[in-house]
């Protein structure tokens, strides 16, 4: 369903533009670049830029117009630094990601992204089925073209689903059980050190549980906390 | 609330990153920089690549380490291009915004980036709160340092503009530099009662760092565990 995804540049100046959006693409997953008219590719300082994505640069297809670089799409859109006052659909980055990538189960589908200094034409952006701004500081607006593939190809990919952070952690949440022993234990330490005055009233332990409840404590941390109490029990015995 | 919120490079070796980081800021509406040992700075590559967010260079903190560039802060997430074997909460770059720009209403909090080839060491993951990891294709995962704060960058915009559920607490969350002093308090009294071999590896002392870190203490909170702390060091002493 990637492969279904295009990420066409019309008419880069600079190369090493074109090498940190392929390195922004290939990181985010994507891997069919259409490069219309670039003024310099190959570059040395495209694949400098890639720095590791060289495999999209040297698979990147080179076309003459934007229409042979979007055929067969299903569904384009045309990034745009400015909110236009072309009547043309406008969706953010997220609602992109979302169209794109459910289209694009079914037909290739596209992003185009115009020149650094002037974006795409009226023309061009006519052929796009709907513009993609990126929300933004509207008094400093025009993001670095690298960087634009980036947030969008980011979108992209939290579209089409990334599996779910795992903390790779095999840690055991303790028990309900193992936990009041470590409050009793904490209780009868804070007595013994003379912090806490046992006739006195609960505010200080509900405090205490507060936290530790707050934390969900892993069993391995109740060890190394009650092991704390034990070494500050025997501390005083000395 | 966004002048709250800080970037922080952590000895960038090339200066053009900054400088690109500076534009994906601005572009991003934030402004406040902090470069912590940076290899070359200022630079005309930084100038270059800024293309228009001088201000930010000519306005950045240079700071000789990141204890200092995090000081008073609030909530500090670390950049992680790694899903690490440290067992440190990791979240996604949506719900890092969330929780940074709720907290950025009230105290300063930070995006901490490292190094180009090496990220951050693990003692300066341990000072972070929590680490944020941008999906991306893991067999292909290391963004440009610019392109990821332009993903997290965009991130907290969109959650600016995103109301935020506040937590109906008033109650003050503890700043960096007094849970810096917790932790060497802590680390003194470990010492004292002969739980911790000064000379031994800080396995203990991490694990000790990500509960509380994870259980985001209140200030009250840190006044109690250093109240019991004085406590047990005086203990021994009778």
């Amino acid at each position: 369903m990637q492969t279904n995804i295009r990420i066409v540049l019309v008419n880069t100046s600079h190369p090493g533009n074109i090498g940190a959006a392929a390195r922004a693409m290939k990181n985010m997953g994507l891997s069919k670049l259409f490069l219309v008219e670039p003024a310099r590719f190959p570059h040395a300082d495209a694949t400098a830029r890639a720095s590791g994505a060289d495999d999209l640069l040297q698979n990147a297809e080179v076309c003459d117009s934007l229409e042979q670089a979007i055929e067969g799409c299903g569904l384009v859109f045309g990034a745009s630094a400015r909110l236009r006052s072309l009547p043309w659909p406008l969706v953010e980055p997220r609602e992109m990601a979302s169209q794109l990538v459910s289209e694009a189960a079914k037909l290739p589908v596209a992003i185009v992204f115009g020149r650094e200094h002037s974006g795409l034409t009226n023309a061009e952006l006519a052929i796009c089925n709907a513009l993609v701004h990126i929300p933004c500081n509207e008094s400093f607006s025009s993001l670095n073209i690298a960087a634009a593939v980036q947030v969008l190809c980011y979108e992209v990919n939290m579209a089409v689903g990334t599996p779910v952070l795992e903390a790779d952690d095999d840690s055991e949440i303790a028990t309900s059980d193992e936990l009041e022993r470590f409050h009793e234990h904490l209780e009868k330490t804070l007595v013994d050190i003379d912090f806490l005055n046992p006739d006195k009233p609960r505010f200080l332990l509900r405090r205490l549980r507060r936290l530790y409840n707050r934390a969900r404590l892993e069993q391995t941390e109740v060890n190394i906390l009650r092991g704390i109490l034990t070494a500050t029990q025997k501390f005083g015995r000395k």
